[in-house]
C-alpha cells in the first residue's frame, strides 16, 4: 500500500508523535497496521513499552522517507498507521454533544478535557470536522483513542437514540448559571455549539446554562467554555 | 512612515480585524495612530461607532496595498496602527502571573479569559512571548487593550513589588484541590507555568493548588487549566 498525506475519505489515518501513538497502541491495539520509526528516534524505553502491546513485526525502523511523505512538516519521529473504526455511544453513561465543531485543534483539545473530566462518549452533530484527521488526534494528545465518538445527522436523531439523557445546552441566552446546576438527572448530556455561531435557538430549554463572565468580553473561547463546564460537572457528579 | 510586517522591536504594533480594532479605539484611544480600511469593507455601523472615539482624520480608506503589506494573509478589512505603551500592575487588585508563556495564541486566549473573570492585571515572568505581537492581540479578541500587562525578570522581582499578594501556584505536585480553596487572602495571584514544563519547584508552597482530573490524561491544555482556575476564583471572590 502506497502511503500519502491523509484525506478524509481514506480508510486509514495516522497518529503523529510518540505520545499519541502510544495512546493508539494501548487503547486500540487491534486497529494498528504499522508503526513507522525515524532513524533519529533513539528512545528505547518507548520502543520497549510499545512491544508490550503489539507484535514486534509491526514496528518498522528507518522509515524516514515514508514519514516525510505523510507528515505535514516531515519532522516526526514516530507515526502510527491505523484502520479507522466505528464507535457507539454508551446509553448508560453521560455524554458531551458538539453541534458542528469546525476547528480541528479545538476538537482535539476538547476531547482531551472531556476524558480528563470523565466523559468518554461524544456526539457530533453534522457537519463538523473529521475526528480521525491527524490534526485532531495530535491536539487530543491521543485522547481520541480512549473515547467513543459518533456523528449524528441532527439533534433529533441523537434525541431519539438517547431518550433518557437530559440535554444541558450552554448558551448566552440561558438564565440559569452553571454554578447553580447540580446535574441530578439520570443521564447528562453537555451540549455546545459551533465556535462562531453557538447553539441554535432550538436548544434553548429549562436546562440551558450560562457560564457567568464579565461584560468586558463577548464570550469565552469555546475550548475554555467546554472545559469549565466539564470541570464543574465532574466536581458535582464524581468528586 | 513606511509600513511593514510587525517585528518585536518596533515602536508600533497592529490590531487586525474590526472587533479587536474597536477594542483598541475604545480602550486605548490616545495610542491610536491610524485606522486602515480596505475598499471591500462596507460596514457603516462599525465606522460610525469608531468616529465616536477617534478623530475622523485618523480613519483612512481604500488602503488595500498597505493592508496587504502588513497583514500575514493580506485578507484583513480593518487594521489599527498604534504606539506601544507601558503599563503598571495595580497593587490593590488581584493578579494573574504567567511564567514564560511561549505560545502567542495561548497568551491571547488566556488574556480574554482573564478579563472575562475579572482579573485585569497580568504579570509575565521573562522570557515569554511579546504581548504586543498582532497574533496575541488577535487571539485575545482585543482584550489586551483592557488589561495591564508587565514583564518581570524573575519571580523574586515580582514578589518584591507585591509583598501583600499571596501566590496560588498551579502545579501537578500540589496537594490541595482548587475546589477547596476559598481565596481568602488579602490579594490573590494565580500563577501558571510554561505550556511544556509547568512551574518550577520553587513555586511549590502551602498555597499550591491542583485541578483534579482523571488519570487518563497527563495534564490539561494550559489555556483550559487557566480558564478553569479563573472561573473558580471568580465564583468565590466576585459572585
Amino acid at each position: 500500500m502506497k502511503l500519502k498525506k491523509y484525506k478524509k475519505d481514506d480508510l486509514i489515518s495516522y497518529s503523529f508523535g510518540a505520545f499519541p501513538t502510544m495512546e493508539l497502541i494501548k487503547n486500540r491495539c487491534s486497529m494498528v497496521d504499522r508503526i513507522l520509526i525515524h532513524s533519529s528516534f533513539k528512545n528505547m524505553d518507548v520502543l520497549d513499552e510499545m512491544k508490550k502491546y503489539i507484535d514486534e513485526s509491526k514496528i518498522e525502523y528507518d522509515k524516514d522517507k515514508e514519514i516525510e511523505k505523510i507528515s505535514d512538516k516531515g519532522n516526526e519521529f514516530v507515526i502510527g498507521i491505523f484502520s479507522k473504526y466505528e464507535m457507539n455511544l454508551d446509553k448508560e453513561l453521560d455524554h458531551l454533544l458538539l453541534d458542528n465543531p469546525s476547528n480541528m485543534g479545538n476538537l482535539g483539545t476538547i476531547i482531551r478535557s472531556s476524558l480528563g473530566f470523565n466523559i468518554k462518549n461524544i456526539a457530533i452533530i453534522r457537519p463538523g470536522v473529521d475526528y480521525f484527521d491527524p490534526k485532531v488526534i495530535r491536539s487530543s494528545m491521543g485522547s481520541l483513542f480512549s473515547v467513543n465518538i459518533k456523528y449524528y445527522n441532527s439533534l433529533e436523531e441523537y434525541k431519539n437514540e438517547f431518550k433518557e439523557h437530559t440535554i444541558y445546552s450552554f448558551m448566552l441566552q440561558a438564565n440559569k448559571s452553571l454554578r447553580n446546576e447540580d446535574f441530578n438527572n439520570k443521564y447528562v448530556t453537555l451540549a455546545f455549539g459551533n465556535e462562531a455561531t453557538g447553539l441554535d435557538k432550538k436548544y434553548l430549554s429549562e436546562h440551558s446554562l450560562i457560564i457567568k463572565h464579565s461584560n468586558k468580553i463577548d464570550s469565552l473561547n469555546i475550548t475554555n467554555a467546554v472545559s469549565i463546564a466539564l470541570y464543574e460537572y465532574n466536581e458535582k457528579k464524581n468528586m
